[in-house]
């Protein structure tokens, strides 16, 4: 994994103290008592300092999000079939998923990145194709991914940061697309965190059961057979990975050493920060969390990444769902700071 | 209190339940796992029970402040002075308060209705005066108000309704601005619930540890002054209340008599709220919480309500300025319900 360390192994790029105080003193001023607007002034003193501006803005959002199959699927650990994904991934860019209406109802920029299905997708001019396989294999038996394949796909997630980049975004968001990628995303931070299969693994988008039983199992069962290759996060992404995850991995890395702010989505997205944060030391200085998924595992990744949730409306869908739900409470947050006036510029006693 | 049985004493209309109904069939056709967008499915369902309709909106909201006065806060219970009141009004009006801001960013039509301030308030386009008195007495000593002054608060609470019914709103939001107001509604919460002042008391905006000795000392000493009156929920608002308390419990009861949705903000507005829900049986089948405050005594406002909040970012700023903040998750609920395609329209297995 030699190249992958070179290519992600660069430490997080420093937030600027100096815009994020200036942002805090600037909070401190404002016509409403200290610290009452909460979450949403740390929010604005947050992005101050990664966007080194007194006032930061994110009104340009790029959304790319990273479909692909993943081979476990085949062991039913999915509510869904896997032809699924592409049929999603069409839906997306027809206009008819839930990230598409976000998108569109939050003027965030979407593009599809389509890193392999199994069903054929079809082409359109918001999907872009980066095809790396027809899907991963089935980690029960042997690695998800070659290291050839993980680098394809962690720099796929790179390119994405740098269109964002191109294009002026001011905050990234990351999604997925994979049928049996909460069973992927969960071995994955069982992996990361040294943890057991039953505090991470829950129903991922619906399983009844007998299905996470079964979903237990597998993760068990993959963990105990590549237990010698998981001391070094991206051996942790080849083996018992998946493409969209690595890429998302991958484009949070680059985030942070861009120097770009994240907002992070639930449980799959977090997992690929959790990886991110091991892949680039301080990675997650750039990482804003959106929202408290309904899957059990999340907190336990949460807790590892020191985040605290915008939100926590019992979303479980994924596709970067949940950050675009929560963008409104950074661009108000943005507002606030911006437009309020001081004690002194209204005449209001008490400053 | 014969005239304001008779006024707000009439039961809360019935929400549409087969509307509700379309809207969770409408739910569970829609291209994700099913229940998967948490209490988003539950604002569009709920929200298409008020509207009657099953594609709600809640693009055309009202948002009225009531501002006023508070007698008690000669007693030393508020980190500001009283002559704060009349200049954040002035200053809601120029644009520079938490509430315009926000307003302004999420198109919620802002309209001022100055009740009575200590010091006076500057005329001003978007203020319309209303003025009862300027303040109410000081609790601690006598009611807070006249039962006629309790009639005038409450109808004009009426009254904000009717605009915002006249001007086509499709959501209430109620803000009030008062010095001294997180002591009344805390008075007023005591006495509804029957809770002993240290449970439902906080610091409010900012008093320090004595301050909020001095507080608690103060509501109680109310509560035993007037605790052969508070017993009938007006008698409640016109001992310990105060104008823009009582104005907030006029309008969302006249909210849920005419049929109108109102997203309820934090400590005060659901003080207010607890009181409508007492005059009016039902009431409460009208209310969305916003979020949940960092006055420690609104868990227990909120458990009497049934109320379950969307944000919990430690806000405690008043003024609806969690109400706005939260108003954004609404339109993406309905956005989402009425734009996302079914698993039929989009040809996606699973449904």
């Amino acid at each position: 994994m030699n190249d992958v360390s070179a290519r992600f192994g660069a430490p997080a790029m420093e937030t600027d103290t100096a815009a994020a105080e200036a942002a805090a003193a600037r909070q401190a001023q404002l016509t409403k008592p200290a610290g009452s607007l909460g979450e949403l002034e740390t929010l604005a003193v947050r992005l101050a300092g990664m966007q080194r501006r007194e006032r930061p803005r994110v009104d340009r959002v790029w959304l790319s999000v990273f479909a692909a199959d993943h081979g476990v699927a085949a062991r039913g650990v999915s509510a869904f079939p896997q032809a699924v994904t592409a049929q999603m991934v069409a839906n997306m860019a027809s206009g008819g998923a839930a990230i598409s209406v976000l998108a569109a109802s939050t003027d965030a920029r979407l593009e599809l990145v389509n890193l392999g299905t199994v069903a054929p997708v079809p082409a359109h001019a918001t999907i872009r194709d980066a095809i790396i396989a027809p899907g991963t294999q089935d980690f029960c038996a042997g690695p998800a991914m070659s290291a050839e394949q993980l680098d394809l796909a962690l720099g796929e997630g790179a390119a994405a940061v740098e269109r964002a980049l191109a294009n002026g975004a001011e905050l990234f968001i990351g999604g997925e697309m994979g049928i049996g990628n909460t069973t992927a995303a969960a071995a994955v931070a069982c992996a990361l965190l040294d943890a057991p299969s039953a505090r991470i693994t829950g129903p991922g988008t619906g399983l009844d059961a007998d299905g996470v039983v079964r979903k237990r199992a597998c993760i068990e069962q993959a963990l105990a057979l590549h237990r010698h290759h998981l001391s070094d996060p991206a051996e942790v992404l080849a083996r018992v990975g998946g493409f969209d995850i690595a890429a998302l991995a991958g484009a949070f890395a680059t985030c942070a050493q861009r120097g770009l702010p994240v907002l992070v989505d639930g449980f799959i997205s977090t997992a690929a920060a959790l990886a991110a944060s091991r892949l680039c030391a301080g990675a997650e200085r750039w990482f804003l969390f959106a929202h408290r998924s309904a899957e059990p595992g999340h907190a336990a990744m949460l807790a590892a990444l020191d985040g605290r949730p915008l939100l926590d409306l019992g979303l479980r869908l994924g596709e970067a769902s949940g950050s675009v739900t929560a963008l409104p409470l950074l661009r108000l947050a943005c507002d606030l700071h911006d437009g309020m006036a001081t004690f002194a510029e209204a005449g209001v006693a008490g400053g």
